[in-house]
């Protein structure tokens, strides 16, 4: 997805916050504010949102001098929703259809999201989501191509959103692939924070090589790239995965609720939607 | 009022919908964003937030080369308003307590603001401000000056508000001068404005000087300070009236909505509530 107009004062949003986050020094705060001012005539709207994305992170970094700002909040959320492990995957068991709750849960953690939201609350989100009808679900062709397949690729998104990405990987029950950031960006899961949250006893953690909080293939490493080139089953959860391949040509099932009102009207649905598209199907 | 960082997303998203206003140009619009990101070094944090709203919509002017985008809108509202003119002209004159009622509608009108509001319903807030606790309501001091005063000057602020405040203007029934903005600035009330609103019937129509979206008393006439200087008993209406003089030693009365929670935040109270606030009383 390209950027917008509309995304630009989001961007210096989003930079605010997460300078916030990094640093209580109101200098270095403004001083990234105005970095990013001098810099916009520089970020193309034929970009990607996760590429200005990752400058603005970028910058965080280097302005604060702090490398992972959201380190505690991460771990903090992690296990916030290992606490809700037990009750969900009862959830999932005694359900009329496990896969398709599994489903649920998995775009529910989808709401814990330091990048697009300023808060968010993960048990009312779970409550309404699991309630809430999808405004795309192309379910009958995940169905189809989860039995078909020998083993999935999975491009996880947030750190604790990845317990119940773990929740959706044990209920498909496929040898799975599971792929996180390289370097720390927002609260976007890294290796760590996938361990964290028992990723690892159920999949084979890789990294796609970037620091942008999204997969924008330019900026991936070879081997992701290959993975992605002879993977059967592909799914990406959330916004930033969304923004970076949803015009790219492989066959991908996205995750995902729309939490911004330009990413709802490039899909063709509304804010707070709950999304399960597949796209070159 | 000073500027807070949070105000800087919001520069740019009023930026944004200015300058769609005055021109359908994407690359006109995207120029204007990043002419603002380069300025942004250079605006203070000690300014106001109206004297940022100045240089937005000079660039505004300049880069789209349109200088009223808001004429028809102005036009369009005060027509709105003055259509709900008799029925409310009735409403204050039938209510238990003719003068706060009459406050009350003048703080509704405040919701007619394209600079801090994306889209708002006049009727909706009609409804909603004439039942809602004021959070500040400093009427007592308010009805004694007005008691001992020979005559009023009355800062006005948008057009269409500008019906709302001759009702109260009728109600309080003295010698009355009204203050406009020099010249167009987002949708605020300049004299033909407030001639199309009658004001003219019922006060001295004045301007303060300025091309900001507020009173800033550095960038307003002598004429006008010298009016200030001698005033009697002083109001002043909505948010950039507010952030211009809150930190001045006149006694003034402020009638404002809070439409934004950094106002809010300085003035103590929440989003959305209304305020009948005087200062240096």
């Amino acid at each position: 997805m390209k950027s917008y107009l509309d995304c630009i004062p989001c961007f210096f949003d989003q930079a605010l916050r997460a300078v916030r986050v990094a640093t209580n020094d109101e200098q270095k705060q403004k001083h990234l504010m105005d970095e990013l001012g001098k810099r916009l005539s520089q970020i193309s709207l034929e970009s990607t949102p996760p590429e200005t994305g990752r400058l603005i992170y970028r910058m965080v970094r280097e302005i604060s001098g702090n490398d992972d700002p959201y380190r505690e909040l991460k771990r903090q959320s992690t296990q916030q929703t290992l606490a809700l492990y037990p009750a969900l995957k009862k959830e999932i068991d005694t359900s009329k259809d496990s896969l398709l709750t599994a489903i649920r849960i998995a775009i529910a953690g989808n709401v814990i999201d330091f990048g697009a939201n300023a808060e968010f609350d993960i048990d009312a989100a779970l409550k309404e989501t699991l309630q809430q009808d999808f405004a795309i679900c192309d379910f009958a062709e995940f169905k189809e191509s989860l039995e078909a397949c020998n083993s999935i690729l999975f491009i996880g998104d947030n750190a604790g959103e990845t317990v119940f990405d773990r929740l959706l990987i044990e209920q498909m029950n496929k040898p799975t692939t599971y792929v996180v950031r390289e370097t720390p960006v927002i609260n976007d899961a890294v290796a760590e924070d996938a361990v964290m949250a028992g990723i690892d006893k159920v999949a084979t953690i890789v990294s796609s090589g970037t620091d942008a909080p999204g997969t924008i293939l330019s900026l991936c490493s070879d081997e992701f790239l290959q993975m992605l080139d002879r993977a059967e089953f592909t799914i990406a959860k959330g916004q930033g995965n969304y923004e970076g391949l949803s015009n790219e040509s492989y066959r991908i099932f996205f995750l995902l609720k729309t939490k911004c009102r330009i990413i709802a009207r490039d899909i063709g649905v509304n804010k707070g939607d709950i999304i399960l598209k597949g796209i070159n199907l």
